[in-house]
């Protein structure tokens, strides 16, 4: 095992990946931006050494700077966390030639997933099933038409320099076909410059179903069961849950060895994420994540596996002691990702200093976090206060422990996304399992976020507002002092 | 299942109950003392209800305006925690006559196992093993000496009045015999005014072993796995574990039966747990506690339970769905009491306000508090703040898991005996398993402690110290405010 690791990250991640070295007998190294000079994980660190200003160019995404720290630390290798470096080749192969390990897949492999063109081929080839349509762009209509007939109606007509939802129509027959691709060709081009466009079948009802992959360098590579991240606003995952409700255990056979055999194919190595949309009993590889994933404390619950602790012992050159049939499933879990933002105000990113803070706990319960009472939220980085995940023998009872980890959850100061969770886990289609990714449209959630917002408001309906009638005064004293104290320092520096 | 259930307890275990009771679904009824007003399980509740002053007495002891609470406030069942009212045969009788569930097994049942003679010889006839011994008192010094010949040496001779650890003598042949009955006849005599002494066979090396059982009112009887509580000071367990380090799959079966054999033998109802001496391969029943024990969480971890649950559905009518064989013992379970009390000052209490308190949080850590930042620990009541509880899949990794959980832990403005599990879990027999009920003077601990301090003392070595260095001034220009406020406000009421 190393001796001594840098952790290239920043906030609960980073933190996460000191705690698997700590209980490794590991030294840690933290590396931090101007913002983040009073951030947990930089106390959290043996060692700490500032990278330059927050702007991530200048410090998180620095990779010489950070390759430095490295070197003068005795840093034997660097953990990328998630995000930031973590899916640069490039940095990959600049720690390959520093002589410090990676704590990932080599350089090439996270170079042929990090393009989704590439990855969708090497997948193929490898016999993992992918969405079907053209690899390449149309440009007749007639052979389009064939191929959207041979595909099967409904297809979806993508831009190809498309993104953020635009340039794209699902088409339902033939007939709507030569008019749907000549609007998307003109949309396309006077919004992107560029009228190409491809063909892809339209998934109905698509659920997003990713397996946790663990490889070593000597070509063993398991599964560890499946984790469903349906609930999303614009791809971003806010709510996730392992296993899948939808996933049986033939379903979960499948769609293992698929992502163990397409892992394979590249020669993986470490802790990846095969991830599919599932629709209609049908799966297709969607993409792959070279890295860990903000979820896998899911994974973690239902597994007792440390992940954190793998990568690290992957990367020192240790055989994984697991064959499949050796990785449990046991039990559910949930995570429900604590952001600092405003439902609603269409989910707007709320910065500032946490006046009150309290964990859930008790039975069942985890919370990563980087941040505490009195810690301010700066706006340059995402606005992820924790990750609140809940683990029981069932759904259900997993989902009515995370109802009540949400009531006695305090954070005060900010706004949260906490009653948007309520909602959502309250909801009867949630209870059901009837999950998709446009779950959140599809049944005017935010309708449900107003209710429980309006309720929570309401005398002891939530451990915050109980403990925060007590203390309002005391708070808006210590408010005043510090202004005051603020303000005496400011006059003493101009005067100075 | 119930609508709505008072909590007749205070702290921690009144939000542990609060907690099973919200995941059911259950509306929950807090009463407190007014030395509590202002603590975390009054507001945790839907309704709070004030019982008294302070001293128990008046408030967490006052059957009557319990019952009188539970009537007003329309509760169906009364969940006595642990401590207090919790093994009152005459309050469980009382709510029976109220027409309230009380949550335990019945009057009865609590009075046979509150009596130890009665238990041993309850125990005894049912053909649990216990320590062998005279049943009653020794008049003659020949017919004892006789009893201890068949006992066989080392012996101990008890005063039936004594306690506190006055009063007790081993001899170790039939030597000492006649001079030692003699000295500890006297020593009775003027110690408790009653020089009546009995005989018990001394274990060598004895550990703390106790099964964790589960009963319907139908007869139906299980055992949860055992927990090893033998790091203990002056009867205070302090670290839990489960399993223990020594039971094997053949002794877990053989203790765990018996456990079982007697908790039927009483009709014994809830869950309750029974104690075992272990000492070279026997063991033998100490004592049966009717309620739940604070090292509960541990077998929650081991085996997915939620025992706080199991207790309301029981009490509520619910059969145990379990078989022996379906119970899970799975990975191994740590706990760790988090006292507030300064191990170098012989665990003197420290009551005050927390100043400053961060849960250790990630990867297989529980927390149970009833506390928060800025909360006052009242003298009032025992020094617990919390109990830190880990889970991993090996005894090892539990063990690394809990100095990193220790590490991170939090609490700022009262001494706490965190250094002392640090040295305890660090200490080359714990890691070995090699625990007994003298763990702590035989290993003489408290050198070891001393050394944790310094250390922690030094720059890092604790998450709560360089979290401490960057704030200790506004701490204090918080504190020198609070301290003027309240002067003034005395000063304006006395001038009313």
């Amino acid at each position: 095992m190393f001796n001594k690791v840098l952790i290239a990250n920043r906030g609960e991640i980073a933190i996460r990946a000191m705690r698997a070295c700590r209980e490794l007998g590991v030294k840690t190294v933290a590396v931090y931006s101007e913002a983040d000079k009073n951030a947990l994980f930089a106390k959290y660190a043996d060692e700490a050494y500032l990278l330059g200003p927050a702007p991530s160019s200048q410090s998180y995404l620095n990779m010489e700077k950070i390759l430095d720290v490295a070197e003068k630390t005795g840093s034997e290798a660097i953990h990328p966390g998630y995000g930031f470096l973590s899916e640069n080749h490039v940095f990959a192969s600049k720690c390959e030639k520093a002589g410090v390990v990676f704590i990932g897949p080599p350089a090439n492999v996270i170079k042929k997933m990090g393009s989704k063109i590439e990855a969708r081929k090497t997948m193929s080839k490898a016999g993992v099933p992918v969405v079907p349509g053209t690899e390449n762009a149309i440009s007749e209509v007639d052979e389009a038409a064939e191929i959207a007939e041979d595909i099967g109606y409904p297809v979806i007509i993508k831009a190809s320099a498309g993104g953020g939802g635009i340039g794209m129509k699902i088409v339902h027959s033939r007939e709507e076909f030569a008019n749907a691709i000549a609007s998307i060709q003109s949309v396309a081009k006077s919004a992107f410059g560029d009228p190409t466009v491809f063909i892809e079948k339209y998934l109905d009802e698509p659920r997003h179903i990713e397996f946790q992959l663990l490889a070593d360098r000597y070509g063993n590579t398991v599964h560890c069961n499946e984790r469903e991240c349906s609930i999303q606003r614009r791809h971003q995952k806010l709510i996730e849950e392992a296993p899948s409700p939808i996933i049986t255990e033939e379903m979960r056979e499948l769609m293992g060895e698929a992502a163990v055999k397409g892992a394979k194919s590249i020669g993986y190595e470490n802790a990846g994420t095969m991830e599919f949309l599932y629709s209609k009993g049908e799966f297709y590889f969607l993409e792959m994540n070279t890295r860990l994933q903000v979820e896998h404390s899911i994974t973690e619950l239902i597994t007792g596996l440390d992940l954190a602790k793998k990568q690290l012992c992957i990367a020192a050159g240790e055989e994984l002691a697991y064959s499949q049939e050796d990785i449990p499933l046991w039990g559910w879990a949930i995570e429900c990702r604590i952001n600092a933002e405003d439902p609603l105000n269409d989910f707007a990113p709320s910065p500032g200093k946490i006046r009150r803070y309290r964990s859930s706990g008790g039975p069942g319960v985890r919370v990563d976090s980087g941040v505490h009472m009195g810690y301010t939220i700066s706006p340059y980085y995402d606005s992820m206060i924790s990750k609140l995940s809940v683990w029981a023998p069932t759904r259900i009872e997993a989902i009515h422990r995370m109802d009540r980890a949400l009531y006695e959850y305090v954070v005060v100061g900010v706004a949260t996304n906490i009653p948007f969770h309520k909602a959502v886990i309250r909801h009867e289609q949630f209870l059901k399992g009837n999950l998709t990714t446009h779950f959140i449209e599809d049944n005017s959630i935010i309708k449900d976020v107003e209710r429980v917002v309006k309720e929570d408001s309401e005398k002891g309906a939530t451990l915050a507002s109980a403990l925060e009638n007590k203390s309002t005064m005391v708070a808006a004293v210590t408010a005043a002092v510090e202004s005051y104290m603020h303000a005496a320092k400011n006059q003493s520096s101009n005067t100075e």
